[in-house]
C-alpha cells in the first residue's frame, strides 16, 4: 500500500526518489497524484516527507487536484538555463533538476529514478545531473522489484473497490459480446452473418468490444484479445481482423480494460466455441477447467504464488502437455505462467513464474489473476480461463466478478444437424 | 521521413540506436514496427543497416507483422543469466542486452537509447551495460531534437493520408457534439437539459465524446479538452465534469484523437458560445479569428515556424493582451505558443516557441497545428481556434479537415428574449 513507501525506501537505503512524466498512463505518477491531465511533470519525495509535485503552469488546475505540495516549473527560468548551457537542452534540463532537488533539500544520498516516460531525454539529462550532483547516487530498479511494485502489491479498500468496479464493467461487456454472437444468423458453411447478411469478421467483433468498453467510460490502454482458431492458440495474438467468425472453433476472449486516464485494470478471460465443440477441443477445455477449479480449491493464505504455477505445470504434464517445468519456452501446451498481480499495471507483483522470488505470496490485500491455459496453434485451437481474485484480510480468496464458464455457446438461430 | 534516419544518424556520428518498450503508445517503436500488440520488446539498428526486432515468443505473430528481421528473446537464456548474476535482475538484463548488441555486430561507438518505457529499469540496466561494454558510449537526446523527432518532422504520403483520416473522424465527432448541444432543451436559468429533464453536465458531454470517438475506432491516448467558463480560460484544463452546460459561456473543445493502438493523431479546436455571446466574449473571439486568418494568409514555405508565433504575439499585444514576447509565463492573454508538429506524437517537431531552433521551418512534408488563443480565467472565458495543416510538396498549406468557425451556436429549441 502507498503508506508502505517510506518503510520500503528505508529498507533499501533510498534517501529520495524522483518520478518523471505525465500523470496519465504512468503508474508511479498516477499512484502518487491520482491521475489528471498533467504532462511532463516530476515528483520528488524525500524519505519520510511528503511528495512535491512540479508541474507546468498551464496545467495548474489539474495538478492542484492531486492535493500534493506544488511547485510550478515557472519558478525556474529555463530560457536562462538554456543560455547558460549554450543551447544544450539536456544540460539545461539537468540544471533545472538540480535546482528542484535542492529546493526539496536533496543534495546527496541514494535517489531512485522512476516513471513511464521518454527514456532518451531522461537518460541524457541524468548523465549531466550526475556530474552536477556528484554526492547523489542515481539508481534504477528492476521493474519486478521496484519500490513502486512493492508498495502496489497490496491494495487498500478504495483500490479494491475500483478494481471490482472495472470487473463489473468487464463482465457486462463480455456478456454483451456473448449475446451478440449467439444471436447471429449462420450461413450453410457455419460462418456467422451480420444483420445485413455479410459475414461477421473478428475485426467487426473488435470494433464492438471497443465501443462497448467505451460506453462504460473505460479504456483499453493495453489492448485486448479476441482471437479464433489458430490465433486463439497463440496466447498474445490480438486476433486477426479479417478472420471470419465460425462455429465449432475455439475463441479466446481476454479483456483487460482500465479506468479512463490510466487508472486501475481488471483482467478476465473466457474461452468459447460457438454452436458446438469438437471432441478434442472439449477434452482440452475440460482439462483447463479442471485445474482452474483445483487451484481455486487449493489457494491458501501466504503461500508463494509460484507454487500454484508449479502445481498447474504438474497437472498439465500428467495429461501429456509440454510446460515450462520441463520444456524451455514451449510454444505448445501450457506456455505461460499462472497469473500476476493487477492494479495500475496490467502485470504487477506478485508474479508467478517458476523463477519468481519466494516472497511473492498470496498475502492479504494482494489482487491476482488465475489463468491456466492450453495452446495448440497447429491444431487451430487455444484455451484460457481467467478471473481476478482478491486475497481478503480474512484470508478468503474472493473472485471480484462472477461470470459463467460455459465453453459451448448455443446459437439462438442455429441447430446442429 | 523514416528514410532519413540513416543520414540523421550519420550527421550526428551515431553508430547505432536501441529502442525499448512496447509497440503500442511508444512513438519510436511504432515508427519502426508499425505498431502491434508487442510488449517489452527492443529494436537495435546499426547505421546503414536494417533494424533487428527482439520480441517475446508468445507475441511472434504480432512481431512478424512488422516485416523486420526478428530475433526471439528465447534465444538468450535469461534464467541462466540470472544465475550468473546471482539474482541481480538488472545485471542479468544488461548481460542479455550485451549479447543482443553483439549479435547485431555493435560492440563499440556511439549508441542512442530511445523509447517511451520504464525509465527505472532501463536506467538501471544501462548503468551495468555501460560497464560490460566500455567501448560503447550510450547517449540520450533532448526530446525536441532527437533523431526520431527529426525524422518524423516530415511525413510521407501514407502518413498524411492516415492523419487526414483522423481529421475526418475528428470533425465528425465535433459535429455530433455540436448537433447534440444545440438540440437540447434549455431551462429558465439558461442551463441545458438532457432528454430526461436533468441538467446536462460537462461530464455528460465528456462521456458522449469518448463514446463517439470510440464508435469511429479511434482512441484518446492523450485525453481531450471540453471545458466551459473559467475552465475554458485555463488552456490545459480538461474541463470540470460537474460544471453544468449553460448558454452564453465560452466552450473550448480541443479534440486530439489517435488511431487505435498508438498510431497517428489529429489536433483540432473550436470555441463555442451556446445561444448567444456576451459582447466582451464576441470581441475577444473576433480577435482570435482575425489573427488565425491573418496567419493562414501569411504562412510561407520554409519560413521558421516561430516567426508566426512572434507575429501572433505582436498582434495580441497590439490589442492590449499579455503574451510571452514581453511577459514571462503569462497566465492571462496569449499564454502558449502558436502550434506544433503532429504525427505519432501529439506534440512533435516543428515547435513554434519563441526560443525554438531556427531550423524548425514550414518545409514540405511538415504537418503543423495553428492554434492562436486568448485566456481570461478570472473573467470566466477562454478562446482557441486550431486546425491541422499540411505543407504540401508544391508549397501549398492544406488544412486536412474543414469545419466551420462559428462562435455563437443557435439553439434549436431556445430563442433570446
Amino acid at each position: 500500500m502507498k503508506s508502505d513507501l517510506d518503510s520500503i525506501m528505508q529498507a533499501r537505503n533510498m534517501d529520495a526518489f524522483v518520478v518523471f512524466g505525465n500523470a496519465e498512463n504512468n503508474p508511479p505518477m498516477y499512484y502518487l497524484t491520482g491521475g489528471g491531465h498533467v504532462s511532463h511533470a516530476a515528483i520528488i519525495k524525500k524519505q519520510g516527507e511528503a511528495p512535491v509535485y512540479f508541474f507546468n503552469d498551464m496545467e495548474r488546475d489539474e495538478a492542484a487536484k492531486s492535493g500534493l505540495t506544488l511547485i510550478p516549473y515557472t519558478k525556474y527560468d529555463y530560457n536562462d538555463l538554456l543560455k547558460k548551457s549554450e543551447g544544450n537542452a539536456l544540460l539545461a534540463s539537468a540544471m533545472r533538476y538540480q535546482k528542484m532537488f535542492e529546493d526539496v533539500g536533496v543534495t546527496g544520498g541514494r535517489v531512485g529514478v522512476y516513471g513511464h516516460y521518454d527514456v532518451s531525454a531522461i537518460f541524457g539529462a541524468l548523465r549531466y545531473l550526475q556530474k552536477l550532483m556528484p554526492d547523489i547516487e542515481f539508481t534504477g530498479e528492476a521493474r519486478e522489484d521496484s519500490i513502486f511494485l512493492r508498495a502496489m502489491e497490496t491494495k487498500d479498500e478504495n483500490e479494491v473497490a475500483r478494481i471490482r468496479r472495472m470487473g463489473q464493467i468487464t463482465i457486462a461487456v463480455v456478456h454483451k459480446v456473448r449475446e451478440y454472437l449467439t444471436s447471429c444468423e449462420v450461413r450453410n458453411d457455419e460462418v456467422l452473418l451480420k444483420e445485413d447478411g455479410v459475414p461477421l469478421s473478428v475485426g467487426d467483433v473488435h470494433s464492438k468490444i471497443r465501443l462497448w468498453v467505451s460506453e462504460h467510460g473505460a479504456e483499453l490502454p493495453s489492448g485486448f484479445i479476441f482471437a479464433i482458431g489458430r490465433d486463439a492458440g497463440v496466447p498474445h495474438s490480438a486476433g486477426n481482423p479479417t478472420d471470419l467468425m465460425r462455429l465449432g472453433q475455439t475463441i479466446v476472449f481476454d479483456l483487460y480494460p482500465a479506468e479512463a486516464g490510466g487508472g486501475y485494470y481488471y483482467d478476465f478471460t473466457r474461452t468459447w466455441s460457438l454452436g458446438y465443440a469438437t471432441p478434442e477441443a472439449q477434452a482440452l477445455f475440460d482439462q483447463v477447467k479442471e485445474i482452474y477449479d483445483t487451484l481455486n480449491n487449493n489457494f491458501d493464505l501466504n503461500v508463494a504464488f509460484k507454487d500454484y504455477n508449479k502445481m498447474t505445470c504438474e497437472y498439465f504434464e500428467s495429461k501429456g502437455h509440454q510446460t515450462p517445468l520441463n520444456t524451455k519456452a514451449p510454444i505448445e501446451g501450457y506456455v505461460h505462467s499462472l497469473g500476476h498481480g493487477v492494479g495500475l499495471n496490467i502485470h504487477e507483483r506478485p508474479f508467478s513464474g517458476l523463477t519468481a522470488s519466494d516472497d511473492q505470496r498470496l498475502k492479504p490485500g494482494v489482487i491476482i489473476t488465475s489463468e491456466p491455459g492450453l495452446y495448440y496453434p497447429e491444431k487451430g485451437m487455444g484455451f484460457r480461463i481467467e478471473d481476478t481474485l482478491w486475497v481478503r484480510p480474512d484470508g478468503v480468496m474472493e473472485k471480484l466478478a462472477d461470470y459463467p464458464y460455459d465453453f459451448v455457446l448455443p446459437m439462438k438461430k442455429w441447430k446442429k444437424k
